[in-house]
C-alpha cells in the first residue's frame, strides 16, 4: 500500500510533540514526511529540515507559503501535521483546509473559542479531513473499553471517574515546553487545556455519553502562575450518569497518571495509561478479570490495533501511531476513520475549557452544554 | 498490666461490627468483655451473651439498666462499646457517659445533628472519655503519614484526594447490614455517612488541616433507594489547600477501596486500605519510595503500632485494635489518647453529612464550616 | 463454646514467635493461657508470667515440672504451645505428649533427625494430638488454592514454583532472633530450616503432591556464617511434576517474600504472602482472574476461615489464628483437624532439610525420598 | 544523518519477528529497507517485497544471490537483518559476512554448535560487524541496571534470579511460529533456545558476570513434544555468585514474563519485562525505590535510549529499536556498539543450550564453561 505524503508545521529542533508525531507516522510505514514549515525562525526551520532529510525546496519559512506551494505540486503533500503551540493552530489549520490538504492537528483545538470556531468553519467548508490527536484514544484497550461500553458489558453506565495527574509543574519551571503552556496568551488555559481535555475526551470516547453540564474549581498553586495547575470538576451526562474529573500538574510523584474508571449497573472497567497493556474488568458478583492487549477474552478481533503479541508491551508511541494508521486508511480510502477524533471532539474540548473557566469564576456554578454551539 | 473491664451495647448474633470490636479489643489482651446489652430482643441478647461467655447476670435486656447496674458494681465495666445502628448511638452513649463510664462508639456519631449535639453535651459534662472508632486512623502507615505531614515532609500541603469505593450496594440488596444502612430513619444518610465520613476523617487526620467549606453532589443510582449511594465532593481547607472526595457504594469491582493521596509543595503520599502495609512517598525530583509498615526509612519508632515484623502483613483488625490499645492506655492512665478520634471528630463528621446534603440540595453550593458549631 | 486451657513453653520477654502464638490463640477467643514455662531463666520466666497475668503457681521454671504438675490438676492445661528454638522442641514435646497433653509446636520439627524421630515416636504412642504451626497454610486463599488444585481446576499439575526471600540476614547481625537461627547447634540449618521448610510445606499442602526427590545447592554468602543463607532447590514430584524452590535471607529488598505459583495443564495460580488477600487464577485461554479472600467466584464457602468481608484485609496473625481455631475444634471434638499440619509434615520438613544438606554436599546429587522414613 | 541501507533475509508474509525488526529499524529513522530475500518461496518473496515497497530487482529468491548482487552495487545494502528460523541463520550470515555486509541476526545464534562456530569463524574473518538481537538488552532500565551493577550500587553481587515464563505452548499447537520452534531440526532446542537464551543473556548483560558452570533439568510436559518446554537451571558465576534460571512455555497465565532480580551485598534490583518502564531498587536498610525510565534518580543521562518523557510508556518495540539505533551508529561510525550483543553473546547462548542439554541428560551434572570454546 502506498504511503501518504505528509508535511509538518512546527516540530523543529527542541520541540517535543513534533518528534512524537513523526515517530507515530513512521511506525507503521504509512506516511513519508516530505515537506515542512518546522519553525517560525527560518534558520531553525532549515536546520531542522536538513536533519530530517527534507528536500531544501520543501522546507518553508512559513506555513501559508507551504500550503500554497504544496497544493500546487502534483507530488504535494496530502496531509499536514500541525504541532505548534495552541494559539498557532488556527491559522495553519485554516490555510491547509482551504488548500484541500488534510489536517492532523495536535490538541487542544485552539487557544480561544474564536480560533476554534474559525477552524470549525474552515473544516466544514473543506473537502479535507480534520483529525485531532487525542492520542490516548489510540490505545488498543481504550478502544476495547469503548466497544465493551457500547455493547452493554457495563450495563447502564452510572459513573465516570477520570483523572490526569502529573507533577512536572509542581514548581516554577522554565523551558520550551513549560513556557508556552503556562502563558495564557499562547495556551489559553493551564492543566485543563493541556491534560484536562485529554481526560474529558477519553471519558466521552469510552463511555459514549455526551456531557450535559459541568461544575469546576480551578486553582493555581505555584506562586505567580497565570494559568490553572489543578482542576476539580464534576460532570453530568445525558441520561443521568455522573462523573468526576481531576487534572493536576502539581501532584508530586505522578509522571503521566491518566486513569479512567467507568462503572455501570452490570460491570466496571479500570485502566491506567502508565501500564496501558492491562485493564481490569469486573462483572458484578464475579471476580475481577485482567484483560490484556491482544490477550484472551476480548471478544472479537483481539489483535486489532496491535503489532506484537500479548506480553510484549506496546506504549505511548504505538497508541499514537494507531491514530496515524487510521488517518492513512481514511485518506487512502481504505477506512472510514470512525474512531478518529475530529472537529467535534475539538469543539467539545474547547467547551470544556471555557465552561471550566466560567464555572470556576462563578464559584462552581453548573454550566450547561448547548448542543451545536461551542458555548 | 491489668485488663480494662468492657461492656457492649449491640453486637448480638448476626451483627458485623460488634464482632469486629470484640476481636479488636482482644488482639492485644487489654480488655475483658464482662457485660452486654447485646440485642434489643431479650432472647437474642441472652443467647448472644451465653455464646460470648458473659455471666448471665451481666447480660442486660436494655442499655439503661446496664448503665445503672454496672455503675453500681465495684467490678463494673469501665468502658462500653456501642455498636448499634446510627440512630441508636445517642441514647446509650448519653446513659453511659452520665454514669461515668467511658464510651467507645462506632461511627458516624449519630443519625441526626440533634442526636450528635446531645452526645456532645453529655460528653462535655462527663469525666468519662468518648472515643469514636474511625478505625482507619489506626493503620500504622496512616499514623506515619500524619507525622510526615505534620513535620513538613510534604512541604505546604496543596491537595487531598480521598476516595472510598465499594460495590456491595450496586443492586438492591436486603440483609441485616444493608437494611438499616439504606433506611434514612436509622442511618441518617447513605454512602456519605457509612463510608464518606471515614474518608473525610482520614483526610483531616493525616493532613492536619481543617475543612473550611464543601460542595457536594449526592446521587442515588439504584432505583428506589432512599439514601445516597454515590457522592462527589469538593473540599476547601484552611490555608488554601483543595480536596476531592469520592464515596460510592455502586462502583462495581471495588470491595473496600479507601484510598488517600496527599500532595504538597515538596512531596506526595499515596496509600490504599486494601494493601495497607505499604505507602508510596515521593520527594519532588526524587524516585518514588515504598514505605512499609515497620520497615526502613520511617524516621522514628518504626515498630510502633505493629506486632509483627515488616513483610508479615497486618490488616483491618490490627488497625482497629490499635484504637482499642490506645483506649486502654488512656483509660488506665498510661497514654494520652492523642491519636484517638473523639467527640470533635464525630461532630466534624456530622457537619460533613449535613453539609453534603444541604449543598447537594442547593445544586452544589459551597457550605461553610462555622467553627464551634455543628452547622 | 468453652475455651481450651493452654500452656506455653518458651515465649518469654524478648521472644518473637511466642507473642505471635498468643495473639493467634486469642483472636478467636478459643483458648485461655493459664500456665507457662516461659524462659529457661527463672527470673525471666516469672516476670514474663506476671506480665501475661498467669497465676504465680502456674509459672514453672522448667517444662518437665510443668508437664507433671499440669497433668495432675483437674483444671490443668489441655494443650501446650512450644515456641522455643529448634533444638529445644523435642524434650518438651515428648514430655507433654507423654503426659497426654496436646502439643502445638513451632516449626521446623527439630534441629536434628534424631530429635525429630523421637518426637514422632512419642506422638505415635500418645493419645494427644501434635500440631506443627506451618502457619502459612492458614491463609484462606492458600486453603482455597488447595481445594482448587484438588478438584482439578488446574488440570494435571506440572509445575510448582515456590520461593521465600528475605533480606534481614544480608549482613552479619546479632540479636536474639538472629543468634540462634545462625547457630547450627541450635537451629540445625539456616534458611532451609527457618523459611525453606515453610516453602516446601506450602508447595505440598497446596499441590497435594508428594516430593519424590530433590537436588539442592546451599550457600552462605555472609562471611563467617555457619549455616546456609541461600538455597536453590529442584524438586521432582510423584507423577512427573517438577518444582523449583528458592529460599534466601540475603535478597536485599525482600521483607518476607513467600510466593507460590502452580501451573497445570488447565490453569495456573499465583499467590504472594505479602498481599495475601488476593490470588491470580488463570484458566488456559481465558483472562486472568483476581480471586479475593471472601470475594466472588471462590466456588463454595467463600466466607470460611475469614472474619471480615472482602476488601478488609486480614493478615499474618489471622492466618496463624486459623490454625489455632482448627486446633481448638480438634481438641474439643468439633472438627477433624484435616487441614492441620502434624507430625508427618514435620518429618517431611526434616527430610527436606537433611536431603538439601546431603545433596548440596554431593554437588547437587538427587536425593530420593524413601516413604515412611525420615531419610 | 543519513540512513543505513538495509536488506532482510526471511520475514515474509505471516512471519512475526521480521515485522518486528522492520518496525524497530524504522522507529528512529536510521535505516531504509531496500532489498530482501523475504521467503524461500519465490512467489511469497515477491509478494512480500511488493507489499514492503521494495524495488522488484532487489527482491531476491535466495540469499546467496542477494549477497552477491548487493555487494556488487554501489548503492547496495550496508547491513542485512536475518530473521529466519534458527537452522537458517548460519548460511546467510556467513554469505553476507563474506560479502563484507554487516549482519543483524535474530537469536539464538544457530540451531547447532557447528553452525554457530561456522558463523563465528566467518565473523572473525570479516570486516563487517555481527549483531545478535538479544533485544531485551535494549530496554533503557536494563541498561540502567547494568550501569548500576557495574558501578557498585549493589555491592558485591551474590545472586541472579532470572525467569522467563510463557504459556502459549501449554497445549499442542500448530501454526507457523509454533511449528518450527517445536521441531528440533529447525530450532535445535525448545524453551531454552527460544526464551532461555534471552534470560541467560540478560543475566550476564546486567550483572556483568560470566557463568562458570550450570546444572539443568529440562522437561517436556506436553505429550508428543520433541523439545523441552520447561527448564530449571542453576548457575555458578565467576567470583562465587549463584543464580537460578527458570524458562517455561507452559506456565498458564504468563504471557511474556521475563523477570530479572539481582541481589548484592549492598542492594537489590528487580525488573519485569511486562511493565518495563519501572524498576525496583533497594539499598540495604533503606526503603525500596521505584526507578522509572527517564525519571529522577538514575544518576546520569536519564534521557538516554528513550524518546518520550517518563510516564509515557515505551515498550518492546522501542527497546528493540535501541539495538537498531546503536547498530546504525556503529555502522556509520558515530558509536562504538559497546552495548550491542555480538558473536560472543551468541556463542555464550549456544554454550548455554548445549550445556543444558548435556546436564539434563546427565541428571543435572554440573557442566563447566571452558573459556574460549563453545563447549
Amino acid at each position: 500500500m502506498r504511503r501518504v505524503r505528509l508535511g509538518m508545521v512546527g516540530g523543529g529542533q527542541g520541540a517535543f510533540i513534533g518528534a512524537v508525531h513523526r515517530i507515530a507516522a513512521r511506525i507503521d510505514d504509512r506516511f513519508e514526511l516530505v515537506a515542512g514549515a518546522l519553525s517560525s525562525s527560518p534558520d531553525r526551520a532549515a536546520a531542522s529540515a536538513a536533519e530530517l532529510g527534507l528536500a531544501p525546496d520543501r522546507s518553508y519559512d512559513d506555513f501559508a507559503e507551504m500550503a500554497r506551494a504544496e497544493a500546487a505540486r502534483t507530488d504535494g503533500i496530502e496531509a499536514v501535521a500541525i504541532v505548534t503551540p495552541n494559539h498557532m493552530h488556527a491559522a495553519p489549520a485554516i490555510a491547509f483546509l482551504e488548500a484541500g490538504i488534510h489536517v492532523i492537528c495536535d490538541k487542544p483545538l485552539a487557544a480561544t473559542l474564536a480560533q476554534a470556531e474559525a477552524i470549525a468553519h474552515a473544516a466544514a467548508a473543506s473537502p479535507a479531513h480534520f483529525i485531532l490527536t487525542h492520542n490516548y484514544t489510540g490505545y488498543p484497550l481504550i478502544r476495547q473499553a469503548r466497544e465493551m461500553a457500547a455493547r452493554g458489558d457495563l450495563g447502564e453506565i452510572r459513573l465516570v471517574q477520570v483523572e490526569y495527574a502529573q507533577d512536572w509543574l509542581a514548581r516554577e519551571v522554565h523551558n520550551k515546553q513549560a513556557d508556552w503552556r503556562t502563558d495564557p496568551t499562547r495556551s489559553g488555559a493551564g492543566a485543563i487545556g493541556d491534560i484536562g481535555t485529554h481526560a474529558f475526551n477519553l471519558a466521552q470516547f469510552v463511555s459514549g455519553m455526551a456531557p450535559e453540564a459541568l461544575s469546576a474549581e480551578l486553582h493555581s498553586f505555584v506562586p505567580g502562575r497565570k494559568v490553572d495547575d489543578n482542576a476539580h470538576i464534576r460532570l453530568r451526562f445525558e441520561g443521568g450518569a455522573r462523573g468526576m474529573l481531576w487534572a493536576s500538574q502539581v501532584a508530586v510523584g505522578n509522571e503521566n497518571g491518566l486513569r479512567l474508571r467507568i462503572y455501570g449497573s452490570e460491570g466496571g472497567l479500570e485502566w491506567g495509561q502508565e501500564n496501558p497493556n492491562a485493564m481490569a474488568f469486573t462483572r458484578f458478583g464475579e471476580p475481577r478479570q485482567i484483560l490484556t492487549r491482544g490477550g484472551p477474552g476480548l471478544g472479537g478481533g483481539a489483535g486489532r490495533w496491535t503489532r506484537v503479541p500479548p506480553g510484549h508491551p506496546e506504549g505511548y508511541l504505538e497508541g499514537f501511531a494507531n491514530l496515524y494508521a487510521d488517518a492513512a486508511d481514511l485518506i487512502l480510502g481504505s477506512g472510514d476513520g470512525a474512531l478518529l477524533p475530529g472537529i467535534e471532539a475539538g469543539l467539545d474540548g474547547m467547551w470544556f475549557i471555557d465552561a471550566c473557566q466560567r464555572s470556576s469564576a462563578a464559584d462552581g456554578a453548573w454550566i450547561a452544554r448547548q448542543s451545536g454551539s461551542v458555548r
